[in-house]
């Protein structure tokens, strides 16, 4: 990779930061396997607990209630389960609700019939339509088994913050499980899970700093919980089986400790780096539209539609300008498609996105050269009259 | 950890190995999201596509049969099922066919219901009884579905090798799907899915020097596949789905590569090593059991009873010496039980039995003080009749 490249792709993955890469270090020197008892194991052991600790801190948990997983999208397929436990006693979901614009590991319902998940709408501005939601809640049959709804606290796309707190009353009230996926959300706004009185977080390493490969499943308590997603030697008291990830768990802990701690200090200069970047954007084309400006949103990501340049053609041509970015969500094996957020906002996917999302390591630079790019590729189009 | 500690606990875990420490330090570097299209998004795609080639080499297999997962565990969930599909028709197994000595993440039976699950004796020697699984197939139901059985090509605890290629020839005379679990095989004996007539093999990086969290399932075929454990976003060709694990990915390719080039090296060293311990412990214990001398065994493993030492008892006196082994598998979070092993192998579990295993990296000075501190504990135990 060319050394003068600029990388704004952070809510895809976030490069690994140096407190989880160092905490990756020292641990990769270990030999043991948590589960050992010998010297080398405990050794093992004590590094998970610390890193337990530290993911608990990021999210305002008590640390038995985190639950390593292989990252979000297991999280995801763990929790969103028809199937749950009440202590010993088996406890029955009969339907999942999930917002139109959730991330497709929560869209694909998990371990639901497809049958059993209905999707809830988002209004224009692209927030969970709440009356919608409260709406089929009151219709759902509690008979059949308990509702359990999805939304994520920021959207992958374009950065919007949801109404998860209220969200929650309503499932509470409804008697209903409320899953909150704080993927996009753990180091870009405060995330309490008592106080946005969710049921379960589902939280990501790679995403915040940390390595991927890891994540977490966060329960509000111990007595309720979903059947198991992998079975074997037990480990996670049970929850998911397979030999402790403990360098990569090591390196998420570095992270999170890492998030909380600098949290308003990143937060308060991406703020301005992205300020900087949209007034840019729009001195260059002041066509540029960008979806969310008007709501609540996280301070590092942009989402914006210049017309008459498609999604595809815009992320090549900034790639060729030495600019990473994305037109939505990097799953799908490098798929370029149309954004389903956009469409659950009632706007034409076709007239294409792009997406910029910011980092703790951004510079001003990054910003500058950003803006050189987007001018460029802006002029470009102007003189065509179409895609550069 | 002091350093002269002495670990032998190599079937419980490999210490990272120095190529997939430098092929991960190098990955480390690589900001990008494999699923992305731009530029650093290709390079961990190659990344991950070199890796798929190395773990394909080392098991005789297709790059494109190698689906990477979390680790063995999720890979015995993910092909431990009732819902096959042949292209994009549904195949339904009926039945799954467990030996007794199997890891616990395939005797839990993955996602078959446990009474779905049978399992299949092994001889005294330890060895999976394949006239008990020829009358088992014979007598299986096949209008209700496929029988699919499950046998590991190199047990965890005593190193035993299994009939592997007897039983698959068995299972598909009857129709079946073979699963072989080679997590301890992988770069103890040659491995090879076609010369096994294997269906699905399960491979692990952690057990042959590559990072924690991250294994894979290889299929023979493309066309016949389990169900999907873990939805989303529909990577790994849509059979497993999460942001690709690069860095360990990348780490577990490297390890790969070197266990199949230094292969014939690696293994005669340690069966020298591990030979000359067993001499020696008969030497100072003429009274010791080594568990599955008499049939083939891989080079590393040692499984043995010293009669009047308790499993755990054992365990901690070498741990206090400075010897990290294991009283058997490592899973279950720390737990020391009774050897279901030895129970199927229909010995005294009561008996106690303790494992060293050893690694690429094992030295002469290991086996010194291992049978320095067998002596001292095997003496004690005479002194006072009983456990040390």
């Amino acid at each position: 990779m060319a050394v003068n490249r600029t990388y704004l792709d952070w809510n895809a993955t976030a490069p690994l930061g140096a407190p989880a890469r160092a905490a990756m270090m020292e641990a990769l020197l270990l030999p043991g396997n948590a589960s050992s008892v010998h010297g080398e194991g405990r050794a093992a052991r004590t590094a998970v607990d610390k890193a337990r600790r530290q993911v608990a801190a990021l999210v305002g948990a008590e640390p038995v209630h985190v639950t390593f997983t292989s990252g979000a999208t297991e999280a995801a397929n763990h929790v969103l389960t028809p199937e749950f436990r009440m202590g010993r006693a088996p406890l029955k979901v009969s339907r999942l609700y999930v917002s139109a614009i959730e991330h497709p590991s929560i869209r694909e319902g998990g371990r639901f019939d497809p049958a059993d998940v209905t999707e809830v709408a988002v209004t224009s501005d692209g927030v969970v339509d709440l009356a919608a939601l409260e709406t089929m809640l009151a219709a759902h049959d509690r008979s059949a088994g308990m509702p359990m709804v999805a939304v994520m606290l920021v959207n992958n796309e374009t950065g919007i913050i949801q109404p998860v707190e209220e969200a929650a009353a309503l499932v509470h009230a409804h008697g209903g499980l409320m899953v909150v996926d704080a993927v996009q959300a753990a180091d870009r706004v405060s995330v309490d899970i008592a106080a946005l009185d969710a049921d379960f977080l589902i939280v990501s390493s790679h995403k915040i700093g940390g390595p991927k490969g890891v994540g977490a499943l966060v329960s509000r308590g111990e007595v309720l919980m979903p059947k198991p997603l992998i079975r074997g030697g037990g480990q996670e008291k049970g929850h998911r089986s397979g030999t402790e990830n403990f360098h990569a768990v090591v390196g998420f802990g570095a992270a999170a400790e890492a998030a909380l701690h600098e949290f308003g200090d990143r937060n308060g200069r991406i703020a301005a780096l992205r300020d900087r970047l949209e007034v840019g954007m729009r001195e260059r084309a002041s066509d540029v539209m960008i979806h969310g400006e008007n709501v609540a949103r996280v301070a590092n990501t942009s989402f914006f539609t210049l017309p008459g340049l498609k999604s595809e053609t815009g992320q090549i041509a900034f790639d060729l300008e030495g600019v990473a970015l994305s037109s939505g969500s990097a799953c799908s094996s490098g798929k370029v498609g149309e954004s389903h957020v956009l469409t659950a906002m009632g706007r034409d996917p076709k007239l294409g996105a792009l997406r910029i999302s910011l980092g703790p390591e951004t510079t001003e630079d990054d910003i500058d050269r950003a803006l050189a790019a987007f001018g460029k590729i802006a002029g470009r189009r102007k003189l065509t009259g179409e895609a550069a």
